[in-house]
C-alpha cells in the first residue's frame, strides 16, 4: 500500500525562537518542565517554516472514535458481551457518553466511525443525534483470531485506507483520537507483545474489569492466538492478524494526519497499539503524536515506555472512547498560550 | 488564635447518589479512574445536603497569590537574588508573567497579595494593572531564620488572620493558591523536615536551579536553621520560626476557604508547605485540598506522601505561582461535568 509522506518536524532554528519565548529571566530553566517540551512539540508541528513563526493556534478541533466488534468476544475475553460496544456507539450519538460531556465541555466536534460493528446501528427516529455517525463497516466484526487471521490483509488495507480517507475530510489542524469495541485489550496486548518482544503475561491485563480466573481464561486465548500467528511479524501482518477494523483505521488515521501536519493525541492503550503500528510503518508519525493519559492497564505503561512516550496524565482510566484525550487537551492549549509571544519584552 | 470552624465532609448518603451519577453499566467499575475520586470530592465539599443535591457549579473562580520576601535569601539559598520576588510580582501586575497568559485562559480573577516584600512595589503610572494587588505587608521581608526566627509568633499569626480576611473578601466557591518568594523551598524544606520528620538532606531541594556546589551550600544553611530552631515543633511555632509571611497567610486562607466550604486548589511545595500547617491545626481542612500537581522539587514529592495526597499532574514544574493550579483546573471542571445528571438514564 501506499503510506502517505510525513516530514520529521526537528528545527533547529525554531527551537531557537522558541526557547527564547519560553525561557524568562526572572524563573529557573525549565521553569515550565514538560509543559515547555509540550509546546515545543506542538510549535514542530505547526511551523515548518522558521521564518513564519505566528502565534498558533487550534482551529476546529476534532475527536474521532472508530468502533469495531471482535470475533475474539466470543471466547469469553471481556466481562461485556459484544454487543456492548453498539450500546456505547448508541450512547454516543444519543450525547449520553461521557466523551459528549467532555467534547461538549471543550468544544470539540466528535465524529463516530463504525469501522465494522457486528451489528447496525439504528437511532430511534425521532433523536437528533449528538455526533456524525459515518459507516465505514469493512465487515461484521473481525473473525475470532484464536481460530483465523482476524482481518485478511486486505481488509486491513481497506481498513487503513478508509481512516485516512476519514481524515482527509476532516477540517482543524488538531485530531483527537479513540477508540470502542469489547475485546479490543486483547488484541492491543497481542500486537504489543509481537511488536515489542514484551511477554504476553505482562501485556494482557484486566480490561473490562475481569476478576482473577477470568484474566487467566484471557491470558490461555492470547496464547493461543499468538501462537496461531507466529509467523506475523511485521507491522501489516501482525495489525491484520491480531488487531481489529478500528486499530486499522485508527493508524491509517494517524498516518493522514501527520501527513498533513495536524497535532494527533493519543488516547489509551488500543490507540496507543495502532500508534505502534503507524510508527513501524513511517518513524517520522511519532513526532505528531501526543500521548493524552497512561491507562489503568498495565501493558500501556509497557506500550508507552517501548515507543518512549511521557504521557501527559494518569488517571488511571478504565475506559477508551476519547475520553482521556479531552481529559489532556486543556495542556495542549495552555502550552500553546505560553508560546505566544511575551508583552512588555 | 481562633481558627474557623470546619466541617469533614464524608457523608454516605451523598455518596451512593454520585456513584449512581458516575458508574454506567455499559463501562468498567471506576472507568474514570481518579476523575471519579475527584468528582466525589468536590461534590462532598459543595454539598453538605445530600438532598439539596443539584448540578454543581464553579462560581467565579479565584486565583490568590501570595507574595512574601525572606530572610535567608542572604545566606544566598537560591540563584535569584531577593529583588526578583519584587519583579515577577511586577509582570503579574503587568499581564506579562505566566500566571496572566493561564489566568486568562481559564476566567480565573487574578489577585496578587503583598504578604511582605522587602521593598514597594511601584507599578507606572500608566499601566492599567492586570491583577489586584492587596498590600497586607506583615514585614519588609521575614528575618534569617539561620540568625532568629522568621517571624514571631504574633506576626505568624497576623499573616495568618491575614489571609483568613483576605479569603473572607473573595467572591466564589473554587480558591486556587499559589506563592511568589525568592528562598521559599528553603522553609518548605525545613518545614517538611520538622512537621513530618523528612531528613533535611531529603527535603532541600535545588528550587530555583542551584548547581551541586550551592545545594551542598543550601543543605548546610538548612542544618543550621533547623539547629537554631530544634525546640519549634508545635505548627504555629515551626511556621513562625522556619516559615514566611506569605506562606503563613496561604495557612490562614486554607483554613478560612474550607471553612467556607470553598474547594481549595493547592500550588506547589511551599503552598503545599502551608497545607501541612493547616492540617495540622485543623485535620477537617483535608477534605477541600486539591493538590493540583506534584513540582520537581523532590521534597514535594515526599511531603504529598505524607498527606496522602495524589497530586493531580506531574508536569515537573520549577515555579510556583499558582501555575500548576491553573494547568490542573480542567480536569476540576471535567469531573463536575460528568457528575451531572445523564440525559437517557
Amino acid at each position: 500500500m501506499r503510506l502517505p509522506p510525513i516530514s520529521p518536524t526537528a528545527d533547529a532554528g525554531l527551537e531557537v525562537e522558541l526557547r527564547g519565548r519560553l525561557s524568562r529571566k526572572e524563573l529557573p530553566e525549565h521553569a515550565l518542565g514538560r509543559i515547555e517540551a509540550l509546546a515545543l512539540q506542538l510549535a514542530r508541528i505547526q511551523h515548518a517554516d522558521p521564518t513564519q513563526f505566528d502565534p498558533l493556534a487550534f482551529l476546529a478541533p476534532q475527536i474521532l472514535v472508530f468502533a469495531g466488534d471482535h470475533g475474539i468476544a466470543d471466547e469469553g475475553v471481556s466481562v461485556f458481551p459484544q454487543d456492548t460496544t453498539r450500546l456505547r456507539v448508541l450512547q454516543m450519538l444519543q450525547g449520553t457518553a461521557v466523551v459528549n460531556s467532555l467534547a461538549q465541555l471543550h468544544g470539540f466536534n466528535l465524529t463516530v466511525v463504525d469501522a465494522g460493528l457486528a451489528s447496525h446501528i439504528n437511532l430511534p427516529s425521532d433523536t437528533v443525534p449528538s455526533a456524525t455517525l459515518l459507516p465505514r463497516k469493512i465487515g461484521y466484526g473481525t473473525r475470532n483470531m484464536v481460530l483465523s487471521p482476524a482481518m485478511s490483509i486486505t481488509q486491513a488495507v481497506a481498513a487503513m485506507h478508509a481512516g485516512m480517507d476519514v481524515v482527509r475530510h476532516l477540517p482543524g489542524n488538531l485530531l483527537a483520537l479513540g477508540d470502542v469495541g469489547v475485546a479490543a485489550t486483547s488484541c492491543a496486548a497481542l500486537m504489543l507483545s509481537r511488536l515489542c518482544g514484551v511477554p504476553l503475561a505482562d501485556a494482557c491485563g484486566r480490561g473490562s474489569g475481569l476478576d482473577e480466573t477470568q484474566l487467566k481464561h484471557k491470558l490461555q486465548k492470547l496464547f493461543a492466538a499468538a501462537s496461531r500467528h507466529r509467523k506475523a511479524t511485521a507491522p501489516l501482518e501482525v495489525l491484520a492478524a491480531m488487531g481489529g477494523f478500528e486499530i486499522a483505521m485508527l493508524t491509517g488515521a494517524m498516518l493522514q494526519a501527520a501527513s498533513e501536519r495536524r497535532v494527533v493525541l493519543v488516547d489509551g492503550f488500543v490507540a496507543s497499539a495502532a500508534a505502534l503500528v503507524a510508527r513501524a510503518l513511517v518513524p517520522a508519525c511519532a513526532d505528531y503524536l501526543v500521548f493524552a493519559h497512561r491507562s489503568a492497564e498495565p501493558g500501556h505503561r509497557l506500550l508507552l515506555i517501548h515507543l518512549q512516550a511521557q504521557p501527559l496524565l494518569d488517571m488511571e482510566l478504565r475506559m477508551g472512547q476519547g475520553v482521556g484525550t479531552l481529559l489532556a487537551w486543556p495542556l495542549l492549549l495552555a502550552a500553546q498560550r505560553l508560546l505566544e509571544p511575551q508583552r512588555g519584552h
